[in-house]
C-alpha cells in the first residue's frame, strides 16, 4: 500500500518493502533521541547493541535481494528519466541510490570502519584534553585510508572526495564545490578587512545571567511564532543541540542553555526550530516513502540557518521580539532592538568555527574543505596537519591557534570518520541567499511582515517552494526550480554586504 | 556469544539469533515508553506504523525455521532435562515454550485479533461512557470465540482456560487455580465481615491539596530509600502509571498525581517502583537472553504489591517515613505514624476493582474468575453478563453495581482481548505472604529494620532469592526453592488477619 498517489503494483510491492525499511531507520532515531534526552546512564550499553541489532536489520532489508528485485521491477514499471515527471519516478530514484550506495561498500569495510571510529572518538578525546595530537594521529590516518577505500568502493571518476560528498550532497562534484567556496572567499576577505578596521561595539550585551525558565520562555515564544506546531513535535534539553524526526507528525529539537549567554541558548533553538519546521512540512503522503528523505545535508541546513540568521539576527525581526523578549525576561528590558541586533551580529575573527559570525563562518569551512582534499589525495601526511592547520588558519582567518585545542582538534567529525561533511554548511548558508531573494520577490514587503511578527508568508513560501517537495529534487534542482538559475553565491554574498555595511556604517 | 557462562558452540549460534529479538522486543519497548511518556499528538499514526513493523520483525524472528533449528540443536547440545541444571538449559527453557507458542498461532488469527481489539476498544471506550453495555456486547461476543480459536491453537487438556493462562502463567492450571481462590474466599470473607462489623475511621487523613512537587518529592524519597537505583533507571509521569524495562540499567517507570488525593500517587509510585526493584536486579550477565525475561506476571505483581502493601503499607514503614513525609510537605506534618497507617489501610466495600483495599481486593478478582471461565466455556452468553456481574457483585462484595460503568464496564482488559489476566494479581498478593515469611525467618527483626529506614537487608533478600534467578524457574519452582513448600495462600492469610486485627481491634 503506497502513500504516494495513483502507482503500479510493482511500485507498491517495493513500496510496502520500503515501509518497513523506514520503519526501522525511525525506530532507531527514536532510540538515539532517547539516548541523548533521556536515558540513565546505566543504559548505554543495552542501548549500543539494540541501536546495533536495528541498524543491522535495516541495512539487511535495504541491501536484500527482494528490494532489488522490488526496485528493478518498479522501474520497469514506473519509468526512469534522468530527471523525475512523477512522485513515484522521484521516490524511485531516491532509494536507487541509497540501495545501490549501500551494497557497494562491503560488510567489512563497514564493520572495520565503526572498530575505528570507536577508538578514534576515544583517542581524540584524550587528544584534546591533553593538547596532544600524536594520540589522534594513527587512527586520523587510519580512517583517512578507510575513507579512501570507501570513495574507491562507493565509486568516482577520479576525485575520491567526490564519492564521500554524496553521503550529504547527491549530485554535486568537488569541482564546484571549489569554484563556489573561492567565489565566497573572495567575497567574505574584504568585507571582513572593512569591518574589522572599523572600532567595535562595546560590552557583549546578551553576556547576562538570565534564569533558565525564562530563557525557554523565550525560545518558546520565537518558535511558536515561526509556526513550529507543538502538535507535532517537542522541545528538550540535551548536552548538544539537535533535530530529529521520527514522521511529518513527531518532530523532536533539542537546545541547550546557558546560564551566562543568553544569546547561545536562543540562536541554538531558532537553529533546531529551522530543521524542525522543514521536517514538519514534509508532506504526511510521502511518511514512510523514499520521499520522506531530505535531499542534501545543505538544503536542511538552509532552512535552519534561513530562521537563525536571515530571520532571527535581522533588525525587523528584533523589533518584532524586543517587547515579546521584555516580557520573557526583565535581564534585557532596557536594550532597544538596535542594541539588540548589533549584539547578536558582532563580526570578529576567531579561531572556533562554532562560535563564529556570519561573517567569518565560511572561512572556517574553506580552510576544512582544503585540508580534507590534501588529506585525502595524500598531498597532505596526517604528521604534518596541525602545521598546515595553523598556516591556514593565519590565511583564512589572520590568526594563528596557539595550541591544537582551538587548532585541529576542535572539531569531532573527523574522529567519527566523517570526511566532506563541512561543505555542507556553507552551502546551505549559500542557499539560504536563493531562497531569501525568491520569498522577497514573492511575498513583497517581507520585512515589514516580520517586523509585524507575522511570520505565516514566509513560511508558506517555504512550504510550496522546499519543503513540499520533500527528495523529490536534488539540491541544483530544487535552486532551478526556485530561481530559475544555476547554485550561485550571488545572493548570499550580496545579502551579507547590505546587511554588515549597514551594521559597521562601512 | 553468549553472556551466559561457559557454553556449546550450538547455544552461544542460540544466543546469537535470541539476541537480535531480544534487542527488537526491548527497542519496541522503548517506542511504547515513549508513545506513552513524550510523544506528540501528531506522532500516534507513525508511532503505530513502526510498532506494528518492529513486532512483526521480532515475531518473524523468533517463529523462523533458522530459530527452531537453532533451539533444536542447541538442546541437543546442552541437555534437556524436566528441571533445568544449568543457566543454558533453563534459557532454552524459556525459549522453546516461547517459540513453540509463538509458532502455534496462525499469522491469520493474530491479524483478526488485532483488527477486532482495535475496534472493540473504541467500542468499550463509546459502551463505558454512554453506559450501554450493548453497544460493547458484540465484539466482546467476537473477541470470546477468538479466545478459545486461540486456546484451541496453543492446545490443551480440555481446559481452554489453561491455555490462555499460560500467556502469563507458565505451568500453572485452572484447576490449581479455582482451589487457591476457594480457599482465599473463605479466608477472607469473615475478615471482612468483622471489620464492617466495626466502627470506620473518621474522615480521610490524605484527600488533602498537596502540591505536585511536594507529592513526587515524597515518592522519590521512599523509592530511594527502597533501593531504585536512579543511575539505572528514572522515573516521568503518564496517565496511567506503568514499569517498563529495557535493560537491568535501563529501568523506566512512571507515576500519576491526583491533586486531592496523596495516597494515589503515592502508592502508585510505591507499586512500580516493586516492579522496577525486579528488573533491575535481574543480573546483568542474562541482559539479551531468555533469562532476562520474568517467568510470571504474578512473580512480578507479588513485587510491586509487596513494596506497596507488605512494606509501604505498614506501621513500621510509618514510624519511619513520618517525619520524611513531614520534611517533603507541610500538609501531614500534625499526622502521627500510627494516622497515616490507619488512613492508608482504611477497609470498605466497594464496586471498583482499582480502588479496593487489602481486604477486599481478591474478591474482585474471583468474581472476574469466575465470569471469564463462565464466558469461555460458553456456560454464560455475552447477553447475560451485566446481570452475571451484578449478582456475583452482591456475592462477592455485598453491593449491586447500580449501572454497568461500575460494574461490567469498568475494567479495559477484555476489550483488548485479555482473558485469563486477572487471576495474576490475585497470586501475586498470595506469593507476598510466601516471600515476606521466608524474608521475616531469614533476617530476623524485619519490622525494626523498616523502622529504622533500612530496607537493604529486605531488597538483598529479594535479589538473592528472586531477582537474581530471572527467568531460571517456574513461579511454582521457585515458591518450592523459596519456601521449601508448594504454593499455598495460608502465609498470605495470616499476614492479612494479624495486621487488620491489629487496625480494627478485632
Amino acid at each position: 500500500m503506497s502513500n504516494i498517489e495513483q502507482s503500479s503494483t510493482a511500485f507498491n510491492r517495493f513500496q510496502n518493502l520500503w515501509s518497513s525499511y523506514a520503519d526501522l531507520r525511525n525506530a532507531a532515531a527514536i532510540l538515539e533521541w532517547d539516548q541523548l534526552v533521556n536515558m540513565p546512564p546505566g543504559g548505554s550499553e543495552a542501548r549500543g547493541e539494540q541501536l546495533a541489532t536495528l541498524n543491522r536489520i535495516a541495512h539487511e532489508h535495504l541491501v536484500s535481494e527482494t528490494m532489488a528485485d522490488a526496485i528493478a521491477q518498479a522501474e520497469a514499471s514506473e519509468g526512469r528519466p534522468d530527471r523525475p515527471q512523477t512522485a513515484t519516478q522521484a521516490a524511485l530514484r531516491v532509494a536507487r541510490r541509497e540501495h545501490d550506495r549501500a551494497r557497494r561498500v562491503p560488510a567489512d569495510l563497514i564493520a572495520e570502519m565503526a572498530r575505528t571510529t570507536t577508538a578514534a572518538y576515544t583517542a581524540w578525546e584524550a587528544a584534546r584534553s591533553e593538547d596532544r595530537f600524536t594520540l589522534f594521529a594513527p587512527l586520523l590516518a587510519r580512517l583517512i585510508d578507510l575513507a579512501r577505500e570507501r570513495a574507491d568502493a562507493l565509486g568516482h571518476q577520479g576525485e575520491r572526495y567526490d564519492a564521500l560528498l554524496g553521503d550529504q550532497e547527491p549530485g554535486l562534484r568537488t569541482s564546484q564545490l571549489r569554484a563556489l567556496f573561492a567565489e565566497v572567499d573572495r567575497g567574505l576577505q574584504p568585507l571582513l578587512q572593512s569591518i574589522t578596521d572599523r572600532p567595535q561595539p562595546g560590552r557583549p550585551l546578551f553576556h547576562r545571567t538570565v534564569p533558565e525558565s525564562e530563557q525557554l520562555e523565550a525560545g518558546r515564544w520565537a518558535v511558536t511564532a515561526f509556526g513550529f506546531r507543538w502538535r507535532d513535535g517537542r522541545q528538550d534539553r540535551s548536552t548538544h543541540p539537535f533535530m530529529t524526526s521520527f514522521a511529518p507528525g513527531d518532530v523532536r529539537m533539542t537546545t541547550r542553555l546557558s546560564a551566562d549567554d543568553f544569546a547561545s541558548g536562543f540562536f541554538a533553538t531558532l537553529h533546531e526550530c529551522g530543521h524542525a519546521l522543514y521536517e514538519q512540512g514534509i508532506p504526511d503522503a510521502y511518511r514512510r516513502t523514499p520521499l520522506a528523505q531530505v535531499p542534501s545535508l545543505s538544503l536542511h541546513e538552509s532552512q535552519s540557518r534561513l530562521w537563525e540568521n536571515c530571520v532571527g539576527r535581522s533588525l525587523p525581526f528584533w523589533k518584532y521580539f524586543q517587547p515579546q523578549l521584555a516580557r520573557c525576561s526583565g535581564t534585557f528590558r532596557n536594550a532597544s532592538a538596535e542594541d539588540l541586533w548589533r549584539a547578536c551580529n558582532r563580526v570578529h575573527r576567531s579561531l572556533i568555527r562554532v562560535e563564529a559570525d556570519e561573517v567569518t563562518y565560511h572561512l572556517h569551512i574553506s580552510l576544512r574543505f582544503e585540508l580534507e582534499l590534501a588529506l585525502l589525495s595524500g598531498d597532505l601526511p596526517v604528521s604534518d596537519l596541525p602545521e598546515a592547520w595553523n598556516d591556514a588558519s593565519v590565511r583564512y582567518l589572520g590568526l594563528r591557534p596557539s595550541n591544537d585545542h582551538e587548532g585541529v582538534l576542535q572539531d569531532v567529525h573527523w574522529s567519527g570518520g566523517g570526511f566532506a561533511a563541512f561543505p555542507s554548511y556553507s552551502l546551505g548558508n549559500i542557499l539560504t541567499g536563493i531562497w531569501m531573494e525568491a520569498a522577497e520577490s514573492e511575498l513583497g514587503n517581507l520585512d515589514r511582515q516580520i517586523t509585524e511578527g507575522d511570520f505565516r508568508p514566509l513560511l508558506q513560501f517555504l512550504r510550496h517552494a522546499i519543503h513540499s517537495r520533500g527528495g523529490w529534487d536534488t539540491t541544483e534542482e530544487l535552486v532551478q526550480r526556485v530561481s530559475g538559475g544555476p547554485l550561485t553565491p550571488e545572493p548570499y554574498l550580496r545579502r551579507l554586504r547590505v546587511k554588515f555595511n549597514e551594521l559597521y556604517d562601512l
